[in-house]
């Protein structure tokens, strides 16, 4: 059911059926260890290039999404999603090796939210059962496509995230499994492209804050929700700047958020691991959520999370032909 | 109501209300040049780059669209699609100015055909009402990012096409508009990342004709048509040796096409503009249906169409690292 001019309270449950998350070293040596199981031992995973060890990635989190729910690609009707390579190279490669329907999608770091509410939305529609999102990101991909060589050895700056290398793919379902506790997505807003100005590629979350402002804000008018109604909201990779940015802008506006307001990037590294901002990147929410939100939710610590992945519609180009950023964000209610 | 494994039969006529083009020059001295009202006088656009032009291309299409079916931005649900430009910038940039939840795209060359399908699903899932759906792609910004500086003035190879200058968005609703003859989605078949391992970044057709073989091939058998239940059938953009080759994969299946069966690749140039194998890019389709096929339904000249919006999957750095280039093809029915 339509509620406003963004937002929709799905008629059905979508349920998470189960996720599947690949990490790096770095991601899984942070505060979230502790959650992610699979980890890959060099960022290469014995391919030739990073580009192609991220495209291995994405096939290794769908293979294991597969098993994990002891599905054949033949029960999904549809695979969805996107990574940050030009013309999300990882995602399109690794789709070869699935016989399913593909769509691309390009959300930058929001494209896991993007899929989410896509996925949620044409399964509650009544024509499709199960949708597999996925996304990635990988740290030396992104570093040679947005940035520098990481040859250069180039100096960060203080504002800068860290790309995460990491892939999540969840598996969506009209079909509750059988287990006790099943996280299931109940609403979600679809965010406006937002630009307040910012220019500087090396300051992504001042760029995404005002998009995940206006989606906030939007989802809780829409849905007249408070902050309250959630056990935890997670932004996308806002990182500590853009968070605090965020939540200052919400004070502003009358909205005040609660202390559990947190963000995908920000817990991702600790302040020991020297990245700054924290994490960024379309593998970021989808890692994060998949192994540390998901978890927490079917262990039954958290009840009503909402994940507002937030991207920054930048490409390498854009910043030398003098254009400032936007960004955008998708907000996902799941409840259990 | 889903049919088969990829295909869709809408319960409801998916309307398009109205249609808004702008080409290049030369797309407008080629063979659909009275189909072409807006065009573009440089392709700088009064731009400082192509990829500026190619927003301003995307926004003016968007606006003229909005004027034409004398609606606001307020009555748009959502607005989506995507070009080629690395992560989309075309069209993010453009829907910064258009205040609609946003959703980006990208099948390539398909991304028409993929924003097509997505829409009429999500309409006739019953929470939106009218979806934009917009794409675009530019001579000058596509040569200079998948293949040479066109100051370099390299000679293209005989196989090659020549990616068209032009934008298109159409507006579908569920509301049918008071005019006789309207033309609606009635189905669409979401196809799959098809890969038959052609490496000639040069011959796109080859590696798209597959996709297209495989999603026109699912089309008719999960929907039981046949190629004769359509007054045409028009590819996106495999072009001339491309559309050959798709119709005899089709044709070894047991699948004869009709003479009717063409391309809006091919069709968009003549042989004198020494285009080669013809058109190509993510406006090809979009600018040929809604300027040449919508107005030929419009008039009754065409009551059912098959449109197989076609891209190949690559990105300028996946040919240097050896890879092969996969395909997509998503089919679109509309009839009046």
């Amino acid at each position: 059911m339509k509620k406003g001019k963004q937002s929709y309270l799905l008629n059905n449950r979508i349920f998470v059926k189960d996720t599947s998350v690949l990490v790096g070293k770095r991601e899984s040596e942070g505060p979230l260890k502790e959650y992610f199981y699979d980890v890959l031992e060099d960022d290469l995973f014995n391919s030739k290039s990073y580009e192609l060890a991220e495209c291995k990635m994405q096939r290794h989190t769908l293979q294991n999404l597969l098993k994990k729910c002891e599905m054949k690609i033949d029960d999904v009707d549809c695979l969805m999603g996107g990574d940050l390579q030009n013309q999300i190279f990882a995602t399109s490669f690794a789709a070869r090796e699935f016989h399913a329907s593909f769509l691309g999608l390009y959300g930058a770091c929001s494209t896991f939210g993007e899929g989410l509410a896509l996925a949620s939305l044409l399964i509650d529609g009544g024509d499709f059962k199960n949708i597999v999102v996925t996304t990635s990101s990988h740290f030396s991909s992104a570093e040679r496509n947005y940035r520098f060589p990481l040859e250069l050895g180039n100096q960060r700056t203080p504002l800068s995230q860290w790309t995460v290398t990491a892939s999540g793919s969840v598996m969506l379902s009209c079909d509750r499994p059988e287990e006790e506790i099943v996280p299931a997505i109940t609403a979600v807003t679809i965010g406006k492209t937002i630009d307040y100005g910012v220019t500087d590629a090396n300051d992504m979350g001042a760029a995404m804050a005002p998009a995940a402002f206006d989606t906030l804000k939007t989802h809780f008018s829409e849905l007249s929700r408070s902050p309250s109604y959630y056990d935890a909201i997670f932004t996308g990779d806002l990182g500590i700047f853009g968070l605090d940015l965020c939540a200052h802008l919400l004070e502003q506006d009358g909205i005040t958020m609660p202390k559990s307001f947190s963000d995908c990037g920000k817990i991702i590294f600790s302040e020991k691991q020297k990245v700054f901002m924290g994490g960024s990147g379309a593998g970021c929410s989808s890692a994060v959520f998949g192994a540390y939100i998901y978890e927490l939710m079917k262990k039954g610590e958290l009840k009503k999370v909402l994940l507002v992945p937030t991207g920054a519609l930048l490409n390498k180009d854009s910043p030398l032909q003098k254009q400032s950023i936007p960004g955008i964000a998708h907000a996902v209610a799941i409840e259990v």
